[in-house]
């Protein structure tokens, strides 16, 4: 199988690119790093990536941003910072890359716990990660040739941990190999519509 | 209590208001028609309607659009239609609304069915609102001053069937009573932080 994962070189999407890597052909995509770069929050960047890419069986983003803070101290434009990369990112790549995706292929996105259980600061993020669920679960409905959907919602994840947990007290974090096998469930599997969500 | 209801002339606002009205005072905002009008897609529209309103214990609102249409349709620019409508419409009206609600004050806003069951053409107003649906549970964790916010999301309502009815197969309208009293819940109750989920 030849995945495309975007975010390979983050957190999570290094883990998962190692596993997947064993018994698959990845082409790995980030932001400066990777085979391939790609700004998800620009259409265009887009669309060069997978002209470049060509066909894919499956398609993997790890990536977007959101900023966080005090609802309080967000202005209109704070809130565009997620919507325009992690929100429309991803809804741009489905649209885009629907045309890139082999028959029978999938999109696997990534949102988090915050969209069903938010923290303090993170009225934008939680937005963001809710909207692409709802997304999801919208558009399994009408893709075609079998291209499948699903999003891997993980709760504070073990290689974040010291960057994170101050942000999310009494959240257990989620071991790396449970937070894999989320991927792995959506890109192998044959889940479609799912929000696949990862608990500790 | 002193009530705003955004979109008091809609399918639903009309009946709200005329429930709500019954005890209490009621300042009636449409789009073209009303007390005060508004267009919430406009954050400068938003601030210049609570400059004339001036402090209320409640606001509602029952308004914002979204693009509906077959994905394959949906254009990015389409997708930010109900973004900066019933998303960040909804987003603003509780940015600048803090400013203008009495001590224990509340926020209602308005979602819908599609966040948890969306059907054909709707990833964009699916999206719209499940964005909502998390920006309401995070936000209702940094709200001071006693102030509450919860969304009502109803099914396909009865006033709305002749209208709908194609796009929700087997959707059991929900009847206005039912609808209205999802809004007396989060206005004249005590829930904060909840989707109140409207079904037949």
């Amino acid at each position: 199988m030849r995945i495309l994962i975007i975010g390979a070189n983050g957190t999570i999407g290094r883990k998962v690119t190692e596993e997947l890597s064993k018994k698959n052909e990845i082409i790995k995509v980030g932001k400066t790093s990777g085979d391939l770069q790609v700004d998800i929050a620009d259409s265009s960047s887009i669309k060069e990536m997978f002209e470049k890419s060509g066909k894919v069986d499956a398609i993997v983003c790890i990536a977007g941003e959101a900023k966080w803070d005090d609802f309080e101290n967000l202005a209109e434009e704070d809130f565009y910072i997620g919507i325009k990369s992690k929100l429309m990112g991803q809804v741009n790549l489905v649209r885009i890359g629907r045309d890139y995706l082999n028959q029978g292929g999938s999109f696997t996105l990534t949102t988090g716990i915050l969209a069903d259980h938010p923290v303090d600061k993170t009225t934008s993020a939680a937005m963001v990660n809710g909207g692409i669920h709802s997304f999801v679960k919208a558009v399994s409905l009408e893709l075609e040739d079998g291209i499948r959907i699903n999003a891997v919602s993980a709760d504070l994840v073990e290689d974040a941990k010291d960057k994170y947990e101050d942000y999310f007290p009494g959240h257990t974090p989620v071991p790396m190999n449970k937070v894999v096998d989320g991927y792995k469930k959506s890109v192998l599997g044959k889940l479609n519509g799912e929000i696949i969500r990862v608990l500790a």
